[in-house]
């Protein structure tokens, strides 16, 4: 008979074993730090998780979040020891100790960091850029409350990696929100990458800080396996209440003198001394007495208990039309009829109320800016669905991700500008396939007043960099929509919802008039010829999108009367099918990209379309070339870039 | 005799009213925010702080980062008031009440929210986005230091701006590095922008937090002069030692009843409503006996302390060439010599190491990975010079901006990965003018082992849009280098020291064969011609940067032996002056881009050259469209995103 005590211990040692097998194996990888989580991985996993290896991702179980992505190999070697189902559909099958001496290899799912998109269930994101794990955790628990399951969030953490002040804005998160189904644990090696790690991020200051922050914070000695048990187990059951943090001390490269202290952080352990540490880590069983048990009674010692059962998600309805979102507000109403005008970004509340009562599984976060999204639409009316995220972007974006590993369709909202600060977040995301709807509003120099510090200039040019990334389902890795009116923003919004994989909606501040039906459909892909060019000669078309697409309109008619017909694009979304404005603009004409965005964007998507072609229309981009600053009119910026209507029609003129 | 205290009171009215009216003027801006400094800002500038409004930028100056910088038409009329110098050079001249009040006007260098490259030279880097200053102030904190001068650095900051996690960043690295001379002051004007603060954000919380992060914490009544000033002078002299945090209790709208609660953040005065808020403030100076005083009685009991004393910079040297530094080095000259192949981050720390040596001004700071980017080198050098900012990029770049205010010359490196999470920080030191070096190792797939988690593949998009942003110098925003040899890394490097504006350098993980001698010289904007292609028919030119360089001369060898004599160039440097390829290639001929980054970078920048011409080369892009994994070798994950070298012979071929 095996106490659970001595089956821990001895399953934590061969599991160190296994790992710092695959990371010699890969010939690179953390096998260190893989060693200082031994005893906290086989805790979670054999004995306090409540989940089915089979079904990894079973929505009742209990999950874990490695924040710490490159300390991965411990859970690889538990996942090979258990058999844990991987890879999709028909291909699935149990992992193997193969699969695991495959690690880092082309070929395999058994990644050098967590990556569920390539068929590695277990995990929910990927990790690997640090300090994001535990919003995840925050994402996921607010997702499990909202199911009503009783499930409990895991998130291992680094004690260097928490110095990411991302880790805090969590803290803050999961505080506020009462999200008591997440657990922290930080792991306090004492070590990072090039030195021991900061007093500040030292066990004693961790816990001062998670006090600070509001939460409960417990010390424990990270290989005392009863110990570790023991404080899990003191997290009070529910999902809503103090969150529990533990504080557990560690040993980077545990067991192992040779690799103790500093300048063993991602080194394998070569093949010539391999056997000399695996009989080291023998020598700690040996010392502990849990050497050599018998394999069925160990099995039998650490039986794994089953997730709980989930309710199947709630069917989502068909949303309302723009009109009848807009007939629900009649003051609004009428404003709209009057001025026959309305900003996107208030569209964009409308469009997110209106999911928000046609689909149980659309939830909105925003960070304190909500008045200005407009995301208070949805806020209001349907508060337990919105997360209010304050002022901290990063975990804004990364909760979002958690919530859509939770069956969730989340809607993150706050000024473009702002999101720039979250780009790692938002490709950590994209990496592990998170089905994100990513909303940024006041984008362009027409925010005008504020000055560049709120303006959103180089948004596109990053986000457009993933629209012609292939994700894994074979979509674009986003998809990035920039609507010229609130009917088309409305009929945007709502074809996220519905998209299986991450859109970027550019919402302008300003009111724009209305220019299509509410019946108008928007095809991610698509444009929309607003003018035809004069047939014949050397045609001319404006392209542009947002705002412009109102001033190219404006330049047309000038033009018009100085005898050139030239046709407008409103080109909405990229990646664009650029080949049919090709055509329209025809083997002599001229395409003009009219943006206010800095270079990187619409202009630079039209010029890799025009520049392949030898029989085809030239380019001229109009962009944005100094840095802004602040103006009282939309007008004024817009001179002061060189995009006025008048340096439209100028250009237009110049280049015919 | 007016006492202090009494005059303290009455300006803090005066300079309230003036923000007010300045923002009704504006017609936009934040008067509630304002008021809520009023008092804090009127002790720092008009009775603590050690500076000249003549020269506001004096070396010697106390300095103050508004951190919130919404509020910034508080620190506007106090400079109005004082006749604080703003415009560069000839232009240079005394701030005007009419100055104040075009507030946000386009013409005007009083922008929305701060920023010295208008012309304001009170401000040391440009903020609006939130959570940065304090990062900031430590920079300035940290060259203060190494220049032995005794000033003070203040900082100003919301209480909902310390939600963002780069305030805790900061909190840790001022800690750390023990800067003393750097006062933290938060603002708890307990109102956000959509709701009140977080519980986790009122002042007992955050004085909570301040201690556990190490600091020394005082809560002050913000609308008491007298306490503030108390708590502000009880900063130990000295720019070495626990640093201080002022928690102050504010009233948002402080003075003006109808301006309080929710509901009035960014909200100017309506001009009518204008007469009714200044006489309600009027009403507080009466209450306080402080109304029409005698305004040289006021001017006399609030003489300002003057700048101390500044030494002179050192001067600069003339830093080694390359082959010399290497000699230094014995051990590492003889592996280079026999294996004619260096990793560029390797030549990175070898520049770094030269230039510390040669250039007193030289920092450097890295964020736990200086054994990987080798800023190791340097650290060791000149350990005093070397600031570890630890696993926490985003304070780690506004950390540079500070110390480039700080006349510095800052060298900040990380993975060019990790980079992506400090975009804002980097986009507002731009907005700012600070001349940053920023330097990104393991950029492109060729990392191979570690994943996608860790590969820059999308940094290249960001940073080139500023290549084609004209900063307020007339040079580009931002240099984007990416070296393909240890020779031209070293040669990059030292030009990016002595280049007045900002540059980004990527910095190739992997061993590269060495292609030039250390006398080439690397101008920017320019390219190397490797291979010439063969006169007339059908050219072809391969074109790509650091790593697929080497790809492409293989690929031309390989060409050769099917009788196509290719081009190959070296582009190093975004800006790209095009021209000169486009007529290597000639009017039939054809250009491949190869580029192991998504899209967005170099292709992008061909492209948008030879979309504009009629008459040219066509070009064809080879780049990464599917999220990479993890591979053994840099081959494998070329082969997985097809960019093996028998694909770019493939593709050559191809177009040919």
């Amino acid at each position: 008979m095996i106490t659970p005590e001595r089956a821990m211990r001895a399953k934590a040692i061969q599991l160190g074993k296994l790992a710092v097998e695959a990371t010699t194996s890969a010939g690179s990888g953390h096998p260190t730090t893989a060693l200082s989580l031994a005893h906290l991985a086989t805790v979670l996993m054999y004995r306090v998780m409540r989940w089915d290896p089979k079904h990894p991702d079973a929505p009742g179980a209990d999950r874990l979040v490695l924040s710490e992505g490159h300390a991965v190999p411990i859970i690889y070697a538990a996942c090979a020891d258990l058999g844990v189902t991987i890879l999709p559909g028909n291909h699935a099958r149990p992992m193997t100790r193969d699969d695991l001496m495959a690690l880092r290899s082309i070929a395999s799912p058994i990644d050098g960091h967590p990556n569920p998109s390539l068929g590695f269930p277990f995990f929910d994101a990927a990790t690997g850029s640090l300090g994001q794990g535990l919003s995840v955790a925050a994402g996921l628990g607010a997702a499990a409350r909202l199911d009503a399951l009783e499930k409990t969030i895991y998130c291992l953490i680094g004690d260097g990696e928490s110095r990411e002040g991302q880790i805090w804005e969590a803290m803050d998160f999961i505080a506020d929100h009462r999200l008591g189904n997440v657990v922290a644990i930080f792991n306090c090696n004492t070590l990072g990458q090039s030195d021991f790690v900061s007093p500040a991020e030292d066990w004693q200051h961790l816990q001062r800080k998670a006090e600070a922050f509001g939460w409960t914070a417990l010390v424990v000695d990270g290989h005392d396996p009863s110990a570790i048990e023991t404080a899990l187990r003191r997290r009070p059951p529910g999902s809503n209440g103090q969150p529990l943090a533990i504080i557990a001390r560690t040993v980077k490269g545990w067991g192992v003198p040779s690799l103790g202290g500093p300048g063993h952080h991602g080194t394998p352990v070569p093949k010539s001394g391999l056997a000399a540490v695996l009989s080291e880590l023998d020598k700690r069983a040996a010392e502990q007495g849990v050497a050599n048990l018998d394999p069925a009674a160990l099995a039998g010692a650490l039986a794994i208990e089953p997730p709980l059962p989930a309710p199947a998600s709630r069917p989502a309805g068909n949303p309302v039309g723009f009109l009848t979102a807009l007939g629900a507000d009649p003051k609004l109403a009428e404003t709209v009829r009057s001025k026959r005008s309305m900003a996107p970004r208030r569209a964009y509340g409308l469009a997110l109320q209106s999911l928000g009562a046609a689909n149980p599984a659309v939830v909105a976060l925003d960070a304190d800016v909500k008045n200005s999204t407009h995301a208070q639409d949805f806020a209001r009316a349907y508060p337990e669905r919105y997360f209010e995220a304050r002022i901290a972007e990063q975990n804004m974006i990364s909760a979002a991700v958690g919530l859509a590993s939770g069956r969730k369709i989340p809607f993150a909202s706050t000024f473009g500008r702002f999101l720039e600060r979250a780009f790692d977040q938002v490709e950590m995301g994209i990496i592990g396939g998170a089905n994100l709807k990513l909303v940024g509003s006041h984008v362009g120099v027409t925010l005008a007043s504020d000055g560049p510090s709120q303006m959103a200039l180089a948004d596109i040019a990053f986000m457009r960099t993933f629209a012609h990334v292939t994700d894994f389902r074979g979509n674009p890795a986003l998809t990035v929509l920039t609507p010229s009116d609130a009917a088309s923003t409305y009929s945007m919004v709502m074809a996220m919802a519905v998209f299986p994989s991450a859109c970027y909606l550019r919402a302008v501040r300003a009111d724009l008039p209305i220019l299509y039906d509410e019946t108008e459909s928007f095809p991610f892909g698509g444009h929309k010829v607003l003018r035809r060019p004069a047939e014949g000669g050397k045609r001319i078309v404006l392209i542009a999108a947002g705002y412009l697409v109102h001033s190219c309109l404006k330049a047309a008619d000038a033009l018009k009367t100085q005898g050139i017909t030239a046709g407008v694009v409103d080109a909405y979304a990229l990646p664009l099918d650029a080949a049919p404005l090709l055509a329209l603009a025809g083997p002599d004409g001229i395409i003009l990209s009219v943006e206010d965005t800095y270079v990187g964007g619409l202009g630079s998507e039209l010029a890799e379309a025009v520049g392949q072609t030898r029989a085809g229309p030239r380019l001229h981009v109009l962009a944005v070339h100094k840095v802004p600053k602040s103006g009282r009119t939309p007008d004024d910026v817009l001179a002061y870039v060189h995009l006025s209507v008048d340096e439209i029609v100028a250009a237009a003129a110049g280049v015919q």
